[in-house]
């Protein structure tokens, strides 16, 4: 069997994850990283892997099957992703929810003209968390579903602190609620602000000899990012920093809860519950399943931009339909 | 917008509720019920649908977009359900798992004689516990998935205790053992044994004047039935049993534990967990969901068997593919 080449474009927490996450792929092989810095200057986690420009991509459309694309949803997929859709199947986990249909717009112009695939908005959330609501919401017309995000260090927020006068280092939990997350269970459909979903808690090193009341009082006043939470800081040292609260944990909860019956008397509730010690090898690892479906439906004649609902589950499996029907359905 | 235009075939518990749940989804009518009864015995639950012998349906291709096989799976789906697939697009909730390959089978070569579509073994397991195997094997390839049921109540199970001699009414719960579900979540893979995954716990209503002791101790020894499980037994009266133990609630779990990193040192756990009032209320919508996809699919030109997994979940949804890229991604 021919493997799966993959490459993967820009090399962030993500791109190294993916990396990792297609050796427990046996149908696929990494071909390349590509990247807007200087090739030699980038060490790669598993050394073996061969580093080139993004402009030496063009030239090898015909080596690689598909594209990770693994550049910040902010600033680099809006150009690297249409750009990339005119020349290779693509995948990527932009999520920028609100800008998602001019992005979809975006790939599919250029996707279809090259008859290219690209799935776009994969990893979690967006990702996983969009199917498990479109499944829940199809399933149980009448309900509420509710996301709940953490406990889990939010990148955004912890460069937020970071920026703040006097901060060293910084980082910060987003927590659900656990009384909340109760209510929903329950089926009281609570009408929840954001104060009552989730709390935020962060661990702070400061600059010696800073105004620390001063740093507490700048972050619980943020607006967007804590004004409208209930903020707990903790104030602590480089070290323990480092050995208490390494690496990127996330994870979430969709609870959906819906009524059935002849007078809706029946109550149901679905849960999709993630516990991830590292936020970019799980959202690496969907996005390398996924590309397992780039190629196969490339192979089969589709074009053109679509988000992971738009995917029959079976084509991310190595499996094939027959294995599928005996060992997993 | 012409409505998708449903019939049911055979009126037990699902057949039931999919007549419930057909009036969730704007988008649906029901045209007629199909019974091997006289229908003039029949009284629907809403009332107002029309009821029809098994031979009427084959006069009724024009009027009925998709079929829901609501028959039993052992003795009713295997030969309704390739009678039917040569007439309808159909959905089932077949649950044999270890005979899905042969009604597979059946069914796709008189749907694709048809050029009908032919989704099997939906509901929730087989269906939406199926869909969720797939997913989380294919993110997280280096892990375990465990499936536990319950708390609920098991048809077969209780059924069995009604057999036997001396008991008048029985119900019995299929309940997972916790320390079993911790053990998974913490990625302990351990191997469990069918008594330490599942207990089960029986209500029986006995006859006046029968040896519990015996009935206790003919439940407790049934091959595949119970004497694999640690079982407790309660013995009620008739009015404990109406009052305390209604309906036919159940519910489950799939938990997948995985391992990503340089070296395997990061733990990921996904769960799905299904709480049910009712288990034909719930296998019902997720049929009538699926019926929506057949009949998108057909109108696509797509025929032939199909299980949930090969189903894009998109199709579902009775919304367009730019409002759920505008409210679900
Ligand atoms: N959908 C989801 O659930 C989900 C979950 C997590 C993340 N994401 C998305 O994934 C995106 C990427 O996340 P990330 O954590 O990988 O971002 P990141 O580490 O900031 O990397 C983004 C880009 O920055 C460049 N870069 C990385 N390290 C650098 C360094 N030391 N010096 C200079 N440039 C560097 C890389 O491009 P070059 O190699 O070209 O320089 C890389 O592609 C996020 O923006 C987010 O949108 C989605
Ligand atoms: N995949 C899943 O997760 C899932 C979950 C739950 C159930 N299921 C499947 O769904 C199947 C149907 O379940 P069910 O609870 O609806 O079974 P059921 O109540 O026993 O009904 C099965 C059939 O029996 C006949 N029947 C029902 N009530 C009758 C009565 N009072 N007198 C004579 N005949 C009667 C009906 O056919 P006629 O109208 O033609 O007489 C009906 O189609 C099960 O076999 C199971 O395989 C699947």
């Amino acid at each position: 069997m021919n493997k799966i080449r993959i490459g993967i474009v820009g090399y962030g927490n993500l791109g190294k994850s993916v990396e990792l996450g297609i050796r427990q792929n046996e149908d696929m092989e990494l071909v390349g990283i590509f990247t807007r810095r200087n090739p030699s200057t980038i060490e790669t986690v598993t050394r073996a892997v061969a580093v080139y420009t993004m402009d030496e991509a063009k030239k090898m459309t015909e080596q690689i099957d598909v594209m990770v694309l693994c550049g910040g949803s902010m600033s680099d997929l809006p150009f690297q992703g249409p750009e990339f859709a005119s020349l290779f199947n693509t995948v990527d986990g932009y999520d920028n929810h609100a800008q998602i249909p001019d992005y979809f717009s975006a790939m599919n112009e250029n996707a279809l003209e090259a008859q290219k695939i690209c799935i776009i908005a994969g990893g979690w959330d967006p990702g996983m968390f969009s199917i498990n609501r479109l499944y829940a919401e199809a399933i149980l017309p009448e309900g509420n579903t509710y996301t709940f995000w953490g406990k889990g260090v939010s990148q955004g927020h912890s460069d937020a602190i970071r920026r703040i006068k006097g901060v060293m280092k910084g980082k910060q939990y987003t927590i659900p609620i656990e009384n909340a997350i109760e209510a929903v269970r329950r089926g009281d459909r609570p009408e929840l602000s954001t104060r009552e979903k989730h709390h935020r808690v962060c661990f702070v090193v400061a600059e010696e000899g800073t105004d620390k009341e001063q740093i507490e009082h700048e972050i619980k006043t943020m607006p967007n990012y804590f004004a409208d939470y209930d903020t707990e800081i903790h104030f602590i040292t480089e070290e323990e920093l480092e050995k208490n609260h390494p690496g990127l944990p996330h994870g979430g909860l969709i609870i959906r809860h819906g009524r059935t019956g002849l007078h809706e008397e029946h109550n149901h509730v679905i849960e999709y519950q993630l516990a991830l010690d590292s936020n970019p090898d799980f959202t690496a690892n969907v996005l390398v399943a996924f590309a397992r479906a780039a190629h196969r439906l490339n192979q089969e004649g589709v074009a053109g931009a679509k988000t992971v609902v738009d995917i029959a589950p079976a084509y991310l499996s190595s499996k094939s339909a027959e294995e599928l029907r005996k060992s997993i359905i």
